[in-house]
């Protein structure tokens, strides 16, 4: 999906809502689990309820892994219905992959090569921290995304990304550096929202791209400070919840509660949108 | 497996070689690929080949996820087959994850919980981008290991990984910080051969921890080098060549030709530690 496509998708569903399929099997609704592939059969009902609504979802293959092949399969079979919706949805592996250049090769194949892997995702979260030559191999696929590790929602992110290497934060040096591997056409950066604060800097050295918002919802970010600081005249936004949404109910009703949380989200997107001038 | 057993494992084996089965499905021998699980067959020949002189199995998850479900597949029989050996080898899930708390809790149950998914490797590699949360979440496994990458064989470790953050490096705050997180007991590092010099800054740091250290071989590393800069007292080492090794020769003689090229490894290794006075 290009640039273009994705800020026309935001234009048309008048929303920037990512939903992050972080479809944990122990919290799903207890009722489910007697089908035979119950994150599946839940993941289809989110993705019902949520369709018009979001312009992405967002698998974090963790959730898929710890099950190893089942839950391999249920993600197969989940990006295979999203894939029925075609251009109506941007899907990114959230992954947070990242090795040596013939080994991130590999990893590209596994997200990008559907005919080789299954999988046939838009984008993929790839971590930075070895550099250039373990991110390029993921950005030679045409119409595929990187998206690069800046600055994450959790506490850990004090670790190592916010301290100072010369005049700047390491984060910062992260956005400088890597901006020149790809363009704003094929590279995002994960902003997490707790820091919207630091948003403001980070549009300084990056004002065209996307950044892909982690953090509203279950982990606390505002979504009018996200906005406030991070929304560009293409929109630039995805901004996720999941647990937020995914877990609104943990009854029958847990797609209509799904529903309701990510309208509530919708409807702010489409406000901030509008004082914009984004959309009429 | 323990600190104090893999350090028996080396003394027994003579050797600190792991291998890295990268195992590319393109580069294997034809002959196997008229067999139901070509690269499966291939791994198993390469293990029987070097199964008594190597104390470590070091596979990529990105060259079996390239593949997906067939991948995941091939890698499971692997690791079952693996299994077999019990207390002879330690095995290394070259994964290089890393997320928040909940996520990476999520990673760990892919590698760690042979219940949940198939898979019961002895350490992960993981990325320290993320910070202490996004690590933690693996070391809460007994017998289990994190291998944090501090310094990798790449060209692009220059990148992030060497700028000076205040008095050090990002690698070496990396190290200092992260050591407090486990131990020695439940976590190792990764060094790349090709930054051998650097060794000896790090065991400044972390004298007791195991290192990972590739790119001996194809990538060019000195093992010689290695050892002067990185052995301690309980060896200290897993020096791991992949390519080298895994295709020695693409014809019927793979696997004898893998020995050959493993034997002549394990003659140095065996040199250095008598030397290091760890053998007799």
């Amino acid at each position: 999906m290009t640039y273009t496509d994705l800020f026309q998708l935001i234009h048309r569903k008048r929303s920037f809502l990512c939903i992050g399929l972080d479809s944990d099997i122990t919290k799903i609704p207890d009722h489910l689990r007697k089908l035979e592939d119950p994150v599946f059969e839940f993941n289809k009902s989110i993705i019902d309820a949520t369709i018009d609504i979001a312009v992405a979802y967002k698998p974090n293959l963790a959730f898929y892994e710890s099950r190893g092949i089942a839950g391999l399969r249920c993600l197969e079979r989940t990006m295979n219905y999203l894939g029925s919706f075609q251009d109506e949805v941007f899907t990114i592996a959230d992954a947070k992959r990242g090795d040596i250049g013939n080994t991130s090769a590999q990893y590209a194949q596994g997200v990008f090569n559907t005919s080789l892997s299954g999988f046939n995702f838009d984008a993929v979260t790839v971590a930075p921290y070895m550099g250039e030559d373990s991110v390029k191999p993921f950005l030679t696929f045409p119409g595929k995304w990187v998206i690069l590790l800046a600055l994450t929602s959790n506490k850990g992110a004090d670790d190592f990304q916010v301290v100072q290497t010369g005049n700047k934060r390491l984060f910062e040096l992260v956005l400088e550096r890597s901006k020149t591997w790809g363009t704003n056409k094929n590279m995002m950066y994960v902003v997490g929202a707790t820091r919207a604060e630091m948003l403001k800097d980070i549009r300084t050295i990056v004002p065209d791209h996307f950044l892909l918002v982690p953090g509203v919802g279950a982990q606390g970010g505002s979504l009018s400070e996200v906005a406030r600081y991070g929304m560009n005249n293409h929109c630039g936004l995805l901004v996720n919840a999941s647990r937020s949404i995914l877990f609104a109910s943990s009854g029958f009703d847990f797609a209509e509660k799904a529903r309701a949380e990510a309208m509530t989200i919708q409807a702010e997107m489409e406000t901030l949108l509008k004082s914009h001038k984004l959309i009429c």
